[in-house]
């Protein structure tokens, strides 16, 4: 059972963020993610493109404002549960909540901050017989640990970014790599479309187009796919199918949480600490909704920093808050390490 | 007559986001500022010191965050009227905000933002018969316009950051600098103490201490300045003399504005858009307050962001709103130019 002061829901920038603040005022959290890394839409959907209104950045990649948020929180250690959804989320006593993920991973913490964006992401399936018998059998929709698929025959079908980075990434570690796409034409950055070009002239990369994968086939796991193009239908042995037809964000369980729900967003108190109707329960960034809300990335920092002074106050009844400046105040990590400005000295002129 | 869509008043770090916001919806802005250049708080009371609490940032200095928010705006043409005070604000007519500042620049707007952090900086007098007289007749307590010293004789008096910074910088341009500290030690950053020591030994500063300037004489301008040491009292002549003995800052004329004032902040309605008890006028950042509001900059910038949106409804009735993110739409600048993510290619792989 892991135990924390907050427990997070959601690892996109707005709960990584989250930790700092409530590192400042000595509260530990915990991140749950669905995805298998940290980052949320960021590192997901758009990871090498820039964001042109992140304040002080005329220009940065959602991958790097990741980074340096994951480097901005390292000092106060956050606990991770990755590749987890939260199912449920119960109240078992008065101090303590409880969050128990599909894989059964049971969290136990004093405040829930829900950063769970638009949700976890949904994978577009392909309309096949027993698709469903084969997933996590050689069906797989995200390529979580890219190891797993190392000396492996693999298969993946898309014609967008996802489709072209992975067949990349993977040709250097799996036994073969397999691109199949209903058209000729690949739709993605010019890099990625030039790159797969190169590695299937160089024989690291097969191409079949244009064609569609029409059946699945294998005792308990894929052991083949159903290959149909424009003139012939066949089977292709292979031990993965990676379908990447792009995602759709689906709030999923958060729905059931008890909590006031419009228009697939949390309502929260806005004039206040963006907690939900459930008091010890905070909704910050894209998944709540207040009048004149607006999903951006800055104003789930603005959020994660007003719900932490709340769980502070909270866990701390009647202790005074003092605002404290990171300038003046420095930062001190839980792992030791401090953060500060330079000290003014005092000396002598002669 | 200026004219401009949003008149901001305060040119602090949100103040100028609040240029970005408005300009991706096509509005645009001009800052008033006391001081002689932009930044706020953050130039004129910590250029150089780290700050650890900007979303994305592990540390950056305050004088680097400025730069790179003057560069994120600059695309958006922002005019300034620097070193002149906001005095009075009306409404003149259905449409528009009169601002006129402590010089008579007139200003007129749709709808004003004010930014004006804790107020104007006032510095700290030394008590001296006659100061008032001497006040832009010699006696300073801003250094405006470096140029302004050029082969001139002046005198600095005090013992922090701000003495010894002015006193190396002018120390390359006036004819002559003598600083002056009733203490024999100095209170800065190590470099500039030290720097210090080297220009005083290189005889390029002429060091006084400990001493005081207790009298000032001149003939409608400063000719000369009274100094007391521990063994006798002289005159210097000179032709300036900048007395820096700290800041404080003042909310000023702001609080007779007709607004609501708590705690020397404007009180705006959080729940919805910053907006001031009177409306089209908004009070963003510092310069605010409401249940739960903390002085931060990051707090800025997403009250600058809502307030924009809250403007851009009142100046086009009706109109729906359509949140754009710049990684999708891109940025386009007042002056032509366009920043945008790579495009995605349709490309053929053969
Ligand atoms: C193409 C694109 C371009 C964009 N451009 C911009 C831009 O220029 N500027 C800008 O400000 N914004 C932009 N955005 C929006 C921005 O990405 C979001 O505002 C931001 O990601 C919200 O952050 P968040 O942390 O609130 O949520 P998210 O980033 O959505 O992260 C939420 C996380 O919660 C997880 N999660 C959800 N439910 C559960 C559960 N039950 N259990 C476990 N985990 C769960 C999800 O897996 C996800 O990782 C863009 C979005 C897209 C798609
Ligand atoms: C030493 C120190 C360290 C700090 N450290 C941190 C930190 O680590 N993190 C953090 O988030 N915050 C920190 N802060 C606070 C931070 O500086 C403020 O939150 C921030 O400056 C507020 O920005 P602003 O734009 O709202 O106002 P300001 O930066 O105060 O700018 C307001 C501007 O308005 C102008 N103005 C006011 N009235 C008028 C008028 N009538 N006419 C014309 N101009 C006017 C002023 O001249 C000023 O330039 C620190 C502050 C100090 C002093």
């Amino acid at each position: 059972m892991i135990t924390t002061d907050i427990l997070i829901i959601g690892a996109g920038p707005t709960g990584l963020f989250a930790v700092f603040e409530a590192g400042l005022l000595k509260m530990k959290c915990h991140i749950i993610d669905a995805l298998p890394q940290s980052g949320g839409q960021l590192t997901e959907l758009y990871p090498k493109k820039p964001i042109f209104d992140i304040p002080g950045y005329p220009s940065v990649n959602a991958g790097e404002l990741i980074d340096n948020l994951m480097e901005q929180i390292k000092q106060f250690q956050p606990g991770f549960t990755l590749g987890e959804t939260a199912v449920s989320l119960n109240k078992i006593d008065e101090e303590w909540f409880e969050v128990i993920t599909n894989k059964g991973t049971i969290h136990r913490a004093k405040a829930v901050a829900i950063a769970g964006g638009l949700g976890t992401f949904e994978p577009r399936k392909p309309p096949l017989e027993n698709l469903e018998m084969y997933e996590e059998n050689g069906v797989e929709y995200f390529v979580k640990e890219p190891e797993n698929f190392r000396d492996k025959d693999i298969v993946i079908a898309g014609g967008g970014d996802s489709a072209l980075d992975w067949s990349i990434f993977l040709s250097n570690i799996a036994k073969s790599v397999t691109l199949i796409h209903r058209r000729n034409e690949f739709r993605g950055a010019l890099d990625s479309v030039e790159k797969v070009q190169e590695l299937k002239d160089a024989g690291k990369i097969k191409l079949i187009t244009p064609a569609e994968v029409i059946g699945l086939k294998g005792d308990g796991k894929i052991e083949a796919i159903t290959i149909k193009t424009d003139d012939e239908t066949y089977d292709l042995e292979t031990e993965y199918f990676i379908p990447l037809f792009g995602l759709t964000p689906k709030l999923g369980d958060i729905a059931n949480w008890g909590l006031e729900i419009q228009k697939n967003a949390i309502v929260v108190n806005n004039a206040l600490d963006y907690q939900t109707n459930r008091e010890g329960i905070y909704a910050i960034g894209d998944v709540n909704t207040y009048p004149g809300k607006m999903k951006l990335i800055l104003c789930g920092f603005h959020e994660a920093t007003l719900m932490c002074q709340s769980v502070y106050q909270r866990l701390n009844p009647g202790k005074k808050f003092v605002l404290k400046y990171t300038t003046v105040s420095g930062v001190d990590g839980f792992d030791g390490t401090r953060k500060e400005a330079e000290k003014a000295v005092v000396k002598k002129i002669d």
